[in-house]
């Protein structure tokens, strides 16, 4: 393993002398701030460790901008996710006192955040903490000033989102741990919790820690007590171990293995990963592995360098998530890989894995095969999956258009027939009682009716992200050659037709998607609640997203978006949308309505694919300039830098694509052709090749495509094949500044 | 805790000295061969663990009668099942020979089987044997002979019932473990393994054990590869560690503590339960748990000794299971009891649960109460569960008649009001893909029909089932005060009746629970399998067992029974049984065909309560001459004693209330009184109390009851409540060659 990977070190070193690393343009606090919830902490692609300082009060990825409190670091962190937080375990605080208390609350004088380092000196004590990580290591360096008491907390008990109130929705729950002084340099343990956004079983996280400076004094607690044995079993209480260093220790160096298996494994992945590396080298290792990864996407060197640092650290951030945990899985063991941490498929179904597909389709037949593993072994695929549990579900059954996208784009290396019956069980068994976890949630009704009543939680998108989810299993079953089984999903996923309301109008615009009950009826108003007597009601429109006091979020129409926007987001039938809107003049008028009044939300997935909806009425010039827009007004390479959670990658996939000037359409092989914001991206491929887009003459001026050549040859369309794509080549746009005669047809 | 368990040892110590021990009564080896398939290792009442021999091939129980060969000796087992087995982990096994292999089978040359203690002794090697158990801890001493090597192995590989096709259906699956030798005298690690006949989840088995006399040398092994590493951490194979005690070495005493949370845990079991403590203190100790488990029923000091012996391993068969794993719980942490190994509810919600009604009424409430947390944290209450997963289900969801039976008991301790809400949950929420699981497979067409139609699997004794089930709603919410809950679920536990074909005949009987398709039409034939153009189809009648060759067993309209069992199987509306039948004199006949011909099946469940059907029809006389029958003809103090799977002793059970000579219908506050088989029996009852039930002038000639008298009063009922049984006292029965005029009626 060192053998192959040093020469590449050495490389990337002797690179990044000379002409600069792509990992500088990296910011891991681009989204951190704001609603993009980034993690910030050093990892690698994919990694299974996440370290990160964990903030109070409880943020999703650990992390808070100073002034607010370090708890201490965890291990184990998601990136850009909403609703209850996940992980936040094995907590390592560095301190300087007695060993007789176990919290040590810091806050920071100073941070650094680069790409595979963090670093933070704590106010008040003056330690330095500096951290880098491995795929299954976290490594740290404690500097402490001269005079002070050397020491360190390691804490099995600690979790983020702890709620005082017993199983409080969302919330992870405390279920054991244990810690164990193995040597005067060794402590191993484990934290079990449960629960948390997508309230699954007891996860276990074991560790395996070990120092370079022998410890001078330790102690132990469970609860409240606080002693000097040297281990605590796990009796369902928080616990954890205080170390002292020798009075003139200046920096200790500290790995901490990490596993979901067991200490023993943890124990091996420090030894696999960081026995007998400096901090250095770890560092180096991972910026290697993100280098790597950088250079799949390659941009014209004049590019300005905040448009390089928003694109690269777009491309980090979609590379965080899900978790490679091959080898990690306490629940089966087969050759099949195992990723975690889909977190959720309901958002990087649509551009991660996409990106995926493009560059990286190995990576990305590996998480299908675990998609379908996971449905085999567990019961349903994931929608989404955290700790080893599926949970929650959104809207549709989304692993299906994932599978779907990477076979309509022939992704080597994924069973698509287990693949194809892993769906339809999904599509045809109801997930009785669990259907907040997994599966189609309403199914019985959405197979009977034809749509999901009101009623039902979520019925509105549930229909209609099912319809599109038939969709997907009818591209794979046509591709395996079925074709009885293509025709009956192709039929079925016209569903959302079902709830669509032809006459309603609303501001200015025909036909929505509107809650009907199971009798068919339309609803103008929707129940308030009940009682014996009294069945108050409150009017539905298309813009409604509050709902009853008593309501949870959850349990709405829609979830997360207006009718406006689902009314808009039926991306597998454009062109039975253009029709049920009225034709494309409607449509048009429909959609600038929809962007000039900011019924378009930008900082969720619903809407990723409406501003280029503009290209099915002829019109990708306006989807270029919408689109534009967008980015200028919501993304940046600042804190602030994402609209919207950033849900594992998701909002960054979006920009990278748009930023290139080509955009997905999940579960369809072709990409939608429009402005870029880059004058030229080039996709790294597999076996060497790879496809640029240039934008010749792309200037603030020259916003518009007038013309296109594939390979040199003229090209009237206004989609451009993944089959084209992935054979290599060039896509050259030719920029004016206003529309041309190009295109002169979708594809 | 010594404190208090010593006094009581020292007490049931000189009991033993003066009066013998009742444990001297449990024969072990009663139900072991044959259907029976009872555990015969040492283990402490609804211990943890339950240490004995593995043998070839994979029995339930682990042990088989020589000269089947000992592969070794696993720590965890289960009493009496069907189907797939479940555990046989951590397998230890002495052996003479050098450290470089991993399979040691060994013949026996003897074998003794008593309460607390099992020990043998190889051909060959010579080796002894001896274990001995509490709660968590396994006990063994090895002796050695003189000139041989003198080894162990320690295999966290093992497990019983593998398979070499890849997930085979009942087999468990292996999916990781660890082996650690921790000093010259200790050595600990795991098992993890999923599947067998619950298609569970991956449970893991931790152990730590730890040697009186140090190794003088040392192995372990992962896969295949043997060799001196002290430790091998989990990559998804197997190890373990051989170990090699010194030349001089006679006697070897190793202890090996058990845990589900982890090897700390399962250390801090060995240091609280077997430290310091000598094998025969175990043992005693074990004993002594055993002894005041067997002195809640007494019997006339008269009693033969056959059936001393029949009677008090019946009662220690009772409670070898559900294994008490409080504080052992990896998925959740809180003050409710755990119990685990429900296996299956099926079994023994019909005579164990209302036999712990009496003599362990603390004990019961806690695996209600564990049911009911159970359900809410996992979903739905187990109807079965090992290893931590609920599975299988086998008819009802009966978990609801184990709650009713202790509510109308008014047992105390349990959140009724919670127990009834996970009632209701399981009554109305289709377990979605999940039916073979937990929950009510069918349920909606159960709903919506009234009835499950014949197609799905088990379609006649679920519905007969969920009746029942139905009923036991009804019990509790009626004794909560929710009479329209109450009235409900009444209404509907007569679903029963709407698969009883009135007008079918057999064999001189009229009306039975028969097949019928979801269009309401009755099947004379059924489906044998279909294609496009052929539908074969096979006569039912309600004598039928096979079905097609290519239909699992589990899949039949039946469970385990015919029609001729199951339409007598209606034991929450007998009357209504009654008159569909034809009235009284038709159903006497046909209890005597159903006798006489041997359509009773002694060795299955469904048929427990069938005997006493003839009290309905004002004929106890009948019922005990029955019952009587049975017992001699089936039961026996021999290893094949046990007329079908013990099934965590629910057919012990069965024997214990017959030959007590009262017969519980559970969920129902009452007993049905018959001829016993003892000429007393006392139940002690909590607070000092006793129940005594005394057949007077019991004898081959007085077989029938012809006056009962409670408390010294004239008794007319052929019931007793079970307030007056919990209330103390005593119940006489005048025993008479021929019935009299006892009773006046039922109730």
């Amino acid at each position: 393993m060192r053998h192959i990977i040093l020469p590449i070190l050495l490389l990337l070193l002797s690179v990044s002398a000379s002409a600069g690393r792509l990992t500088d343009y990296i910011d891991p606090r681009i989204g951190s701030e704001g609603l993009g919830r980034v993690f910030i902490g050093p990892c690698t692609p994919f990694g299974m460790v996440r370290p990160s300082p964990d903030c109070t009060p409880s943020p999703n990825s650990g992390w808070l901008p100073m002034p607010e409190r370090v708890d201490g670091f965890g291990q184990v962190h998601v990136s850009g996710t909403g609703g209850g937080p996940k992980y936040g375990n094995i907590l390592i605080q560095p301190f300087s006192g007695a060993l007789d208390r176990t919290e040590f609350f810091a806050l920071r004088e100073s941070e650094t955040i680069l790409p595979a380092y963090y670093s933070t000196t704590f106010a008040g004590n003056g330690i330095k903490t500096e951290i880098t990580a491995s795929d299954r290591t976290s490594a740290y360096r404690f500097t402490y000033p001269g005079d002070s008491d050397k020491c360190l907390k390691i804490d099995a008990g600690f979790f983020l989102g702890e709620s005082p109130v017993p199983d409080a929705r969302e919330a992870q729950q405390f279920v054991g741990s244990e810690i164990q002084i193995l040597s005067d340099t060794e402590v191993a343990g484990y934290s079990r919790i449960r629960g948390g956004w997508n309230n699954g079983r007891a996860y276990t996280v074991y560790f395996y820690a070990k120092s370079d400076v022998p410890f001078a004094g330790t102690a132990t607690w469970k609860g409240s007590d606080i002693g000097s044995a040297t281990s605590r079993f796990d009796s369902g209480e928080k616990t954890g171990a205080l170390v002292r260093f020798p009075q003139q220790t200046d920096t200790v160096n500290l790995r901490v293995g990490i596993s979901f298996i067991s200490p023993l494994k943890a124990k091996y992945n420090y030894e696999l990963e960081s026995e007998g590396k400096a901090f250095d080298e770890i560092r180096e290792e991972s910026l290697a592995k993100w280098e790597e990864e950088m250079r799949k996407i390659e941009v014209h060197p004049d590019t300005p360098e905040r448009e390089k640092r928003m694109l690269y650290t777009a491309l980090y951030h979609t590379m965080l998530m899900p978790s490679d945990r091959t080898g990690e899985n306490p629940l089966w063991t087969d050759p099949v890989p195992y990723y975690d941490d889909f977190y959720a498929l309901w958002d990087t179904y649509r551009t991660s894995m996409p990106l995926f597909a493009i560059i990286a389709p190995d990576r990305l037949a590996g998480m299908v095969n675990s998609l379908v593993n996971i449905g085999k072994r567990d019961g349903f695929m994931p929608d989404a999956r955290s700790g080893n549990a599926n949970g929650r579900t959104q809207g549709g059954s989304n692993a299906d258009v994932v599978i779907a996208d990477a076979c309509v784009k022939e992704i080597p290396g994924v069973d698509y027939k287990a693949a194809l019956q892993a769906m339809i069980h999904d599509a045809t068994t109801p997930p009785g009682g669990n259907e907040e976890a997994e599966g189609r949630g309403g199914l019985r009704e959405y197979l009977s009716l034809g749509y999901i009543p009101h009623g039902i939680a979520r019925a509105g998108n549930r229909t209609v992200e099912y319809s599109l989810c038939d969709f997907a299993i009818a591209q794979v079953a046509r591709k395996l050659g079925k074709d009885k089984i293509a025709e009956r999903y192709m039929k079925q996923s016209e569903s959302w037709k079902n709830l669509w309301r032809d006459d309603y109008e609303h501001d200015g615009a025909r036909g929505f998607i509107m809650p009907r009950d199971a009798e068919g009826n339309w609803l103008d108003s929707v129940p308030f609640g009940h009682s014996e007597r009294q069945h108050p009601t409150f009017l539905y429109t298309p813009l409604t997203f509050e709902g009853p006091w008593y309501t949870p979020w959850w349990d709405m129409f829609f979830y997360e978006a207006s009718s406006w926007e689902y009314s808009l987001s039926i991306p597998h039938d454009v062109p039975g949308l253009i029709e049920k809107c009225g034709g494309p003049e409607a449509f048009e008028k429909r959609l600038d309505t929809f962007f000039g009044k900011d019924y378009f939300n930008v900082n969720n997935e619903p809407s990723f694919l409406s501003p280029c909806l503009y290209h099915w009425i002829g019109r990708p010039d306006r989807s270029g300039e919408t689109i534009l827009s967008i980015i200028e007004k919501n993304y940046s390479d600042t804190p602030e830098g994402l609209p919207g959670n950033d849900d594992s990658g998701a909002m960054s996939s979006w920009l990278i694509f748009n930023m290139a000037g080509i955009y997905p359409n999940a579960g369809h092989d072709y990409y939608l052709i429009h402005t870029p914001v880059l004058k030229s991206t080039t996709f790294r491929l597999p076996d060497g090749k790879a496809f640029t887009i240039t934008a010749e003459g792309l200037s603030d001026e020259n916003r518009h495509i007038v013309g296109a050549y594939l390979n040199g040859k003229p090209y009237p369309h206004s989609t451009l094949r993944h089959s084209d794509l992935a054979a290599g080549g060039e896509l050259r746009l030719v920029m004016a500044p206003a529309p041309g005669a190009w295109p002169s047809s979708l594809q």
